[in-house]
């Protein structure tokens, strides 16, 4: 019988998949379950997007170009200026949702066993681009008690050996839902043209900022331009995960024009989503009001709710959606399970992500979950309330 | 400034992408020019999928299940049926077209410096996926004077080392329109299980086969379910190449499961392209039938043009839309530019691919251009007397 290959072999499984059976379980059992582990916003998708795609007068489905419409990417480039970040369509590639912008990424700047070093807890994809790409995370540990700000550039400095290509941020943070300061951002932009490396900045979550902190861009560094890799994606700021686009940016052309020939070897992004991501583009500034506000509603309603648990240690997200919480147990692999498997208050329960695996160091955050605070104000409550009771009589 | 990685260096580059400013500057020149160099048909994406996606009443555009929509996989695994290909749902992941399939394939049962034996002239981005993967291509030359049939089996075993984890075929093939016979695919079979490889076959061109010689799967090949990999995609078989949904095929466990940790890692295929892809597979056969007449009538009159010109050798290609045609020329390269650039006929020219970019050993194919026959008849009786007055004044 023919093997797989030692890179199949390391790929890493989600953290969340291992508890879909479980999840599948609990359903069969006639449960609810309340998803806090999920990055599928509940919001809807932009009208104008959608009715695009409806009114779309196609007759062949033809390939786009492989960096993406002209139309498109024009349009993506004005729409960064009005966020500050002066780009022009050709410093743009439009790619399969943010995650196929970081593999190219990864590809075009690193081989196999060179080191990339990311602030831990981080997006737990990372590690499968990395290992599909051949090489190796370094982590830098940030700490729930800083609210996970940037840890110490000596913490960074200490990492870097021959070997280390780039730095790796997503900002607001998955899962940490921490936003970096104007200064935290230079201090990287310093910290990488000391050190002739790149910084990739993944600023999905761009639009997700509260209490009226601004986001900051590495695109915006005076000075960064040969160094900065930013990736973007439709999915979370309109709601349109399914759709599969997203974006490599960079004004560095070598960065460029590597990536393009990545994806010319796939052909082109998908025609479909792009129609809808471009009509996306002119969706009302009230809908991300009104997005936004919600959000925070809901998350001050969830830090609430977790503050009143005994032992649960949360902070304040200023950004995306996401908060990690410590809690009064060893093992959240095992919590998340038992919640599901035996656990419920009147035929209801939660699925929690444990943030074990958004750590690349084994054994820290294993007392962590991250939650998603992509339900209704009344659902996060219910499932707070259902996490609370859980924690009374759960035993590691 | 920090360097690109030496596997992005080493990404080829399209061989059709280097024409295209030339191309550019006949448009600006005011030539028309016939495009004899693409794989886009000009046939009409079926109605039933178009409307499929036109009627589609999502509010909120989600990711779906990694491995593709439960409904669409049990959908294909009855087309697969009625085609003679015996799978379940299970057995297929849903990818992000033909080349997310390839990549995982590659991902799947190989790591760094493996070797890939692919019979050439082959498609020109099993390159790039095979340099993206870092895995070696070791080319076995099929030739135009045998219509590209395959290589003997001899030819194969004199490149078996330590690292050959795999053989690549498309079939029916681009850019050779050659249809392997099911004796050629039983010598294949033969030879991955008595030196434990597996047989990923591009089977992308299924539908388009000709004269009533009927294709052959390596799906339906008894004994070969631990070392099968078929690669599918909607993009030819429904003129949808903008849609990038293809699939993963196999019955070994263990390639499937791998394969869907790459998939997790990139979290979803397409959600609208999936919605067009599920309801294509509702085309009456008419549909087929049609474009198998044009696809034959096409074919009947490319290759009846091209024996009129002296010093042209073509084969008779039996599928796909593509063949590959020797020239009396030295050099393919400097005659599609050329062609571009310098000549026309009443102000109209023609775009063709040369066949050195799918070769992989170095110097083969100079002579030899493939020819996409994508056009309507008329157009192609004009691309090709084009041709043949090009060659009547072309000097090397």
């Amino acid at each position: 019988m023919p093997r797989i290959s030692n890179k199949g072999l390391a790929m890493p499984e989600s953290p969340i998949r291992k508890l879909v059976p479980y999840s599948e379980q609990a359903y069969k059992a006639g449960k609810k379950v309340y998803h806090l582990n999920i990055g599928q916003p509940d919001i809807k998708t932009p009208e104008v997007a959608l009715e695009a795609v409806k009114n779309n007068t196609l007759e062949i489905l033809e390939y786009s170009r492989s960096e993406g419409s002209e139309a498109y990417r024009t349009k993506i480039a004005a729409y960064y200026a009005k966020n500050n970040i002066d780009v022009a369509a050709t410093d743009i590639i439009v790619t399969t949702g943010g995650s196929e912008a970081l593999l190219f990424a990864f590809g075009s700047i690193m081989d196999v066993d060179d080191e990339i070093i990311i602030p831990e807890p981080f997006y737990a994809n990372y590690n499968g681009f990395s290992t599909a790409s051949g090489v190796n995370v370094v982590p830098v540990i940030s700490k729930i008690e800083d609210n996970f700000a940037l840890p110490p550039i000596s913490e960074f400095e200490k990492l870097i050996t021959p070997k280390t290509k780039a730095i790796l941020i997503c900002n607001p943070g998955n899962p940490t839902g921490y936003l970096y300061s104007e200064a935290e951002i230079q201090q990287l932009a310093e910290l990488v043209k000391k050190h002739d490396l790149f910084l990739i900045a993944d600023e999905v979550y761009r639009e997700f900022t509260y209490d009226g902190v601004t986001h900051n861009s590495i695109m915006s560094v005076k000075g960064l331009e040969a160094h900065a890799i930013m990736i973007d994606s439709v999915s979370k700021r309109y709601s349109m995960c399914g759709a599969r686009i997203g974006c490599l940016v960079s004004k560095n052309k070598a960065v460029i024009s590597t990536a393009l020939k990545f994806a010319q070897a796939r052909l082109s992004p998908p025609t479909l989503a792009q129609i809808a991501s471009e009509a996306a583009l002119d969706t009302p500034q009230s809908y991300f009001d009104e997005v936004s506000t919600e959000y925070v509603d809901r998350r001050n309603t969830l830090i609430e709710e977790l503050h009143k648990i005994e032992g649960v240690k949360v902070g304040v997200p200023k950004g995306a959606f996401y908060c990690i919480a410590e809690l009064p147990i060893q093992n959240s692999d095992a919590f998340a399970q038992w919640l599901l498997e035996s656990f419920d208050v009147d035929g209801e329960t939660v699925m929690v992500a444990p943030a074990g695996g958004f750590y690349s160091t084994p054994g820290v955050g294993l007392n962590q979950i991250r939650i998603a605070y992509v339900l209704n104000k009344d659902s996060l409550i219910k499932a707070v309330h259902i996490l609370k009771e859980a924690l009374k009589v759960y035993k590691d």
